[in-house]
């Protein structure tokens, strides 16, 4: 059995960024992490937001700098939502309908690289339809998943 | 004057991660952005060195995974220190010592990208050497700017 523990441990994890998480000693660290992971994933959401809503100039070098770090950074908050950490603003649906989960974060994931490619077109309108696109996967995931 | 203002933003501000940072509306926003950052830097070095102490076995794959998020993550917390963000853990003399701070900080981020070639490298005494040096650029940071 011992050597099958690894195996199952990825298999009851969901399977992605595994390999650099879930090894929290404690479940406030898991949820402090991806609670971390949140926040500065919305600064910098944010800057690009106020860059597409026109509040702030747009400015290409800014734009590109905050997708990369969106992109990267949204790899990590899955592996905070391991077994047996519910809690902090985390609905427990969350870990009833972990397929669910799992498809909003590679959605998630998915449109964060888009917005790294927009970014790097180097155009306003992309930048825009880019964010546009990943308020809505944040919302959709919000809205079923988190409590206010 | 007006065309000056981004150069002196960049110029004051240590300029490194300063396009996708320095950019938050109030101060508790900046303390708690890099805070978060090195809660999360914390977590991923913490599983790095216990590979590398011995507590936990080696795992060249999850030093690998773990070595890349902190390289990339280790770029992000010198944009929470800008001008007018004291307080949280950070000594006064972050603001009054720069080019010190700047000196450790690109010490910090060149060490992770040293971690991350060791661990690539995919031997423990490559991983431990580098954690060894790494650690000692941590403290001597801490040591200097952090209150206890």
């Amino acid at each position: 059995m011992k050597t099958l523990a690894p195996l199952i441990l990825v298999a009851t994890c969901g399977g992605f960024s595994m390999s650099a998480g879930a090894q929290f000693a404690k479940t406030e660290d898991a949820i402090k992490y991806r609670q971390s992971v949140m926040f500065i994933q919305g600064q910098h959401v944010g800057r690009l937001g106020a860059m597409a809503a026109g509040r702030v100039p747009y400015d290409a070098t800014a734009a590109v700098a905050n997708a990369e770090v969106v992109a990267e950074i949204s790899k990590l908050p899955w592996a905070g939502f391991g077994p047996g950490t519910e809690g902090g603003k985390a609905k427990p649906e969350i870990w009833q309908e972990q397929a669910k989960f799992k498809e909003l974060s590679e959605r998630l994931m998915s449109d964060t690289q888009k917005l790294q490619v927009a970014a790097k077109a180097g155009n306003l309108d992309a930048l825009k339809a880019a964010m546009g696109t990943l308020g809505e996967s944040c919302k959709s995931c919000h809205d079923t998943f988190r409590n206010k």
